[in-house]
């Protein structure tokens, strides 16, 4: 058993050496970079379309897109204005530091203002896997429902900032919005948390002025 | 990198190793087994709560659930008349076969016609990990997403039957049904699915009878 403990040690402090490498990589390039996680279908993508269309007037973005398969957001990323590259994890249950270094050698960075990473959908294993993004950021969504930060404690717990999504769809779901908040607050108390629509574009304003806070936060430290 | 390969090969055969014996197992006992798979917030548990409540009052029934952390699901299958185990993973993202072996020691099989397994929420790494069920069943859901027959192949691929869950938010969300299923039939030709709604009970009679079939036929063979 005290073998098997020290193998998993292992990897997450390899991972840990490389996410360091790549953000100092991404710091000396002058990118301001984010990591979005969530469940298959919170609407990861449609998100960063969202978030591309009222920041590519104003900033250079790059989107690298983690997928077991296809390259069906990264093809969307682009469409919605990004350079975008995508990472086939392979059957892999995240993205890694490594694969995000790879793909970051696909890129010529200094080109770029803004990193936007998608990882792969999964509310479990990319928690425990840091890639050395300025920033972590959850998406819940409605439909998943209210109990989720009590079983997915860990992807709550580290995450800089929480997208509520889909609250359109708030009317027809039994989802109850203080349990669901007192769960969060128990995990990460002080958490910023934007409820938001894509569908509506409801909230999308307060996340983006919270994103532009922190990509100008980071210019002048 | 062979050496990788390998190593996971060796994983995935270990697994079906003890996946054979969890089978040999549960038929000597009697007990015909489904494991049940999906991305958080599917509807798993509900979808379980529902299929108890209509097979308890004729079967007696076991059910195992795996879980990061908590045992929330295990107390909602018991209070819908199931014996419950909860398998609490640790982190890890699946449940796999030595697992499945551990929970079943803490069940006195021969008592059971039923086991139910509720997998962790996830639509990636469940698919490799074999358990030695009788049939595997995914549970997807219509605020997920059209898309993810073609972004998860894996997991759509090796299952038994297809539940299209929350049916009941068709008239909310834009999900082309035909696009769906076509990603479905690419991947698994004459795959039965069932659309249903655990709110408004749709569609719950077809999914019982396809079980209880399924269960008569084990019985005969």
């Amino acid at each position: 058993m005290p073998r098997k403990v020290t193998i998993v040690e292992s990897i997450h402090s390899a991972n840990d050496q490389l996410a360091g490498e790549n953000s100092r990589r991404l710091r000396k390039a002058g990118l301001f970079s984010v990591n979005m996680m969530a469940s298959p279908g919170a609407g990861k993508t449609s998100l960063i379309e969202k978030t591309l269309a009222r920041l590519t007037p104003h900033y250079s973005i790059a989107a690298i897109d983690g997928d077991v398969a296809t390259s069906i957001d990264a093809d969307r990323a682009a469409e919605a204005g990004a350079i975008a590259v995508q990472i086939n994890t392979g059957g892999q249950c995240h993205i890694d530091a490594h694969m995000l270094r790879n793909a970051l050698d696909e890129l010529d960075l200094p080109e770029f203002d803004i990193l936007l990473v998608e990882n792969v959908g999964n509310l479990i294993c990319p928690a425990s896997f840091k890639l050395g993004t300025d920033r972590n950021v959850l998406i819940a969504s409605i439909p998943e429902g209210d109990d989720k930060p009590y079983k997915y404690p860990a992807m709550y717990q580290d995450v800089d900032a929480l997208l509520i999504n889909k609250i359109d769809l708030l009317p027809y779901i039994d989802f109850d919005m203080d349990y669901f908040l007192q769960g969060v607050k128990m995990l990460n108390p002080g958490l910023v948390s934007f409820p938001v629509s894509c569908k509506t574009g409801e909230g999308i304003d307060a996340w983006i002025d919270w994103l532009e806070d922190q990509i100008k936060g980071s210019k002048t430290t």
